[in-house]
């Protein structure tokens, strides 16, 4: 096997290790503040093995090599670690990593790894399971920083506010909230680290996470004081006055550390684990008592604003409309259009709203085979144009200052045959029966997960991914802590009024297709009567489904019904934003069934 | 208000905790076994408060008394306190007990209570939640037997082989799995207290918990040896041999602690710390290592073997044509049948059966306004005639040679209103949609729950209990740890093959009526597929709904096929064991709607 670029980064990573004492080195995903998505900045871990994948845990010693992923990411890391001397590490199938450091490391030895890019909860773990070991840990081993020379530049893009017309209510509000959470938790001091969670309290956004309106910082909050860590360059004057105003003092990004080790003794400081990195413990006094539990911001995040309730339904339509006028050019298009000539086609259509500032996430338009592999996403290697008798799956979603849209609709090109329909059919069956739901206060996503699977299930088919996962609002397209899945932490989160979902099965034939239908969901209040609170679901997305894919002899009445209401509506909402052509071919589109 | 009894027997506990330097005294409803039912010998709380529910806490101070209940007892027991002096402290709106004690206990204090009928894991959670009071635990009290003079005696009924052909497995081949499963859990000692994890892993029954056919035993494993620790005059010499033949050593009951004491230095014992009293994790010497867990019987017990499994579907035959006659009787009944009467005349009618053991429950026989009490047993002084125009709901079970059935079935009294028949209808919906459940593996009842539900939910309605519990096989009618609620512990067990598991939907309306419907389900596999393997449910239970309080309108064809096909199987598996006129009777009861 030749040896690569990677190879020859890791043997300068062993020198360093050597040199510094240490016998194991970690290298993680995650950036400072255990975002699922990280900026070019962060890309520690592709850069020294090569791996560009959203999952995965490279762990170094002075022998040997591994890189730890999960399913999704098998094919592709096998071909990306080629040449590399990295092990592929299979997650599920392959020893764990703190059960392989564990075999590996005896007394005396140094586990190191930047513990600004380690979860809190993570190292806990670690430390846990290597307890008898006696080894040493060097948690503020940057290594990394030291080879990577044409590092790209530490994020610093400009910040920018978002009116309360938007969010519906204003930080100061959010804080004096949030002050009485605190309270409540027995804390007199609150570290936070997210940076959706930041955003959203501070009533701002930036451009630091490509698809993630957020900016890197932390805040640190006590009953007298508000602190922003962050870029000030970052800052307009004006902005920076208007957050004085309120209270809120802007310091240097990496002043956090300094400003912690300096916190009054005995203080009792609310931080979240999950969310704040190991290194902000560190800087911890030792007599500070740390007070755990999920962010008092996370809940209230998910829980949009009566205002931002309303800007989503007009986002959604926003949305609607251009993802309407691209099915219906779709049309008229031959098949050799590609995916990229039509995700390009609908970055123009989404971009002619005045209130679209961009994508929410990379747009996955994937014909044919392609529709199969989950992550998909088109690039000049693998662009291919439609495939005949077979389907388009397109995955996509926009950022307005409404919201945030995630929409994925599967259209049938060329003649479906009978088995097409049947599994297109199956999905848009189980999709419309979550939307339906009608359902007691108090459940979790876990207990309704099996509505939007069981069609499927009736004919042995299911799909190896959550059915629903929360959204933000001009935010993270993945947000917490609700969603809708088989099993979840702790039992899944209470579905409350105001919450987000997405609603998208599907299913996948290696080599063949792959079908997904998803809208999102707004969860109300419905009746109250002497046996509870009853809660529902609205549908935020206004896109027809693909009535030659449907097969209506296997809905019953009820699911028939679900359609064509459906259907109305949405003719109801986007027709008035569309030229006549377009509205003619809406108007059959969305006949009833 | 007056005092009584136990308002004296209060006053006498206190002397007693004085005199041994108790500032706070629990007395649990626990056996030393962690059972759910428990002998009329461990009844203390009853004996010393007058609360005979079958959950209640009480804690006693010297100037305070108070029993801890939840929602089903709150009616009962602020009636049986009256005149105690003891206070009602409601489960869910009051300060739990373990806040209750930090309020009140301060440095230096004694908290007392008899360790064995503590489990290690509650205790834990008591010394956890009191660890900045400073006090002291007092774990050896056993206060009440010193009052208690005229307490029954302990129990030591005859214990009895079940043989092979009923248990489908050898207790040698049931000791050697367990064996294997200890050492995978890296343990060379294993403590049993859990009493149908012994009565199954030894193949052994007994008859010292009414209604559980267990008796009082713990047992010891170690690599080579086997001992039960129980009354040796429970134990006939053939039996005793018989069990020496396998290598178990029979113990006097009490020596388990001495036992305990004595394991070798270093023992690293497998235990379950929520079946395990903290008496028993006491005797043990300080550096044995305790292995916590679910004990690895409970699993396999719930896992029915192929003999098990065949066996259960013979005595629901045996039980369905039980129920079928009595409803047949019921039909030509007048409206003065008292419930008691009813019970009496199932009793005879399952006693004809040769393989018929005896009750599985205190059966729940409830006319009109009595079905909406969920745990109604009919007494000599609330025993009532039916009620016409309305309900009779009939939750009962019986123990067969063949296994443990529980079923119940609501009757129309009269005419029905449309109302009724919506209610009847909805959960029978909700009962047949569970029974016909086809899922993935991987599972849990969690997942499952809101099949039931839905109906009702569509109608704003609801039930305040779980859908369903595993059931013992001639054993406890609940055992664990599989169940079809809508949250579970750690998220719930994995369906798996050869579970049984009840599906009892229901719905309630006070002073009015109830209806439940409930059959048991066996879990089994359905196909594999590429998707994975899926899982389906057998229905156990052969005995007609009631056609007059259906409403057709309301069910899908799809629902009435379902319902269509269970009374065709109910017919042709009962009505060769019925006379003629009962047989016409059956017929008509199942015709297809």
């Amino acid at each position: 096997m030749q040896e690569n670029i990677y190879h020859r980064r890791l043997e300068a990573l062993r020198r360093l290790m050597r040199a510094r004492g240490i016998d194991a080195y970690l290298v993680l995903t995650d950036d400072y503040h255990a975002s699922e998505y990280v900026g070019d900045y962060f890309k520690s871990r592709a850069y020294l093995s090569g791996f560009t994948g959203s999952a995965g845990t490279l762990v170094v010693t002075a022998a040997e090599a591994g890189l730890w992923t999960d399913g999704r990411y098998f094919l592709q890391a096998a071909e990306q670690l080629q040449g590399s001397g990295i092990a592929l590490r299979k997650i599920g199938e392959d020893m764990t990593i703190p059960a392989y450091l564990k075999t590996l490391l005896s007394s005396g030895q140094c586990l190191g790894y930047d513990g600004r890019t380690v979860r809190a909860g993570y190292a806990a773990q670690l430390k846990n399971a290597l307890q008898q070991q006696d080894i040493r840990f060097d948690e503020t081993a940057d290594l990394v920083s030291e080879l990577w020379t044409d590092r790209p530049p530490f994020p610093a893009a400009p910040v920018w506010e978002l009116p309360t017309v938007y969010t519906g209510k204003s930080r100061s509000e959010k804080l004096a909230e949030l002050r009485r959470a605190m309270a409540d938790a027995g804390a007199d001091c609150h570290l936070l680290a997210a940076l959706d969670d930041i955003a959203w309290l501070f009533n701002l956004r930036g451009g630091d996470v490509p698809y993630n309106p957020v900016f890197m910082a932390y805040a640190l909050l006590t009953p007298q004081e508000t602190v922003l860590y962050a870029a000030p360059a970052a800052f307009s004057a004006d902005l920076t006055a208007a957050l004085g105003k309120d209270g809120i003092t802007l310091r240097p990004y990496g002043q956090i550390y300094t400003d912690l080790a300096a916190l009054p003794h005995g203080s009792r400081v609310l931080l979240d684990e999950n969310a704040v990195n190991v290194a902000l413990c560190r800087a911890l006094p030792q007599d500070v008592k740390r007070v755990p539990g999920i962010n008092p911001t996370t809940l209230c995040k998910a829980r949009k604003t009566p205002a931002e309730q309303e800007n989503m339904r007009l986002a959604h339509i926003y949305d609607g409309v251009a993802l309407t006028k691209l099915l219906c050019w779709l049309h008229t298009q031959p098949l050799s259009v590609t995916e990229l000539a039509i995700a390009d086609k609908l970055e123009s259509l989404r971009a002619a709203c005045p209130d679209y500032l961009g994508q929410s996430f990379a747009p996955i338009i994937a014909a044919g085979a392609h529709g199969a592999i989950i992550h998909y996403e088109p690039t000049e290697a693998s662009n291919t144009p439609l495939v005949n008798n077979s389907f388009l799956l397109m995955d996509t979603g926009a950022q307005y200052w409404q919201g945030t849209t995630d929409v994925t609709r599967t259209v049938a090109i060329g003649t479906l045959s009978d088995e097409q329909k049947t599994h297109y059919t199956a999905v848009l069956r189980g999709h419309l029966s979550l939307a339906a739901a009608h359902f007691k206060h108090g459940c979790t996503g876990v207990n309704l997960d099996c509505l939007a699977r069981a069609p499927l299930w009736e004919l042995g088919l299911d799909y190896n991914h959550g059915t629903g996962h929360g959204v933000g609002y001009l935010l993270n397209v993945h947000e917490g802590p609700q969603g809708i899945r088989l099993r979840d932490q702790n039992g899944g989160a209470v579905l409350e009024e105001g919450m987000i979902l997405s609603d998208e099965p599907g299913v996948y034939f290696e080599n063949r297709y792959g079908i997904r239908l998803e809208n999102l969901l707004l969860c109300r209040k419905a009746e109250k009567t002497d046996h509870g609170q009853f809660m529902a679901f609205d549908t935020l997305t206004m896109v027809p489904f693909d009535r030659r894919a449907i097969d209506p002899a296997q809905m019953s009445q009820q699911e028939l019904t679900l359609l064509n209401r459906y259907h109305a509506a949405v003719y109801q909402a986007i027709s008035p934003h569309l030229t006549a052509e377009e509205r003619i071919w809406l108007y059959e589109a969305t006949q009833p069934l």
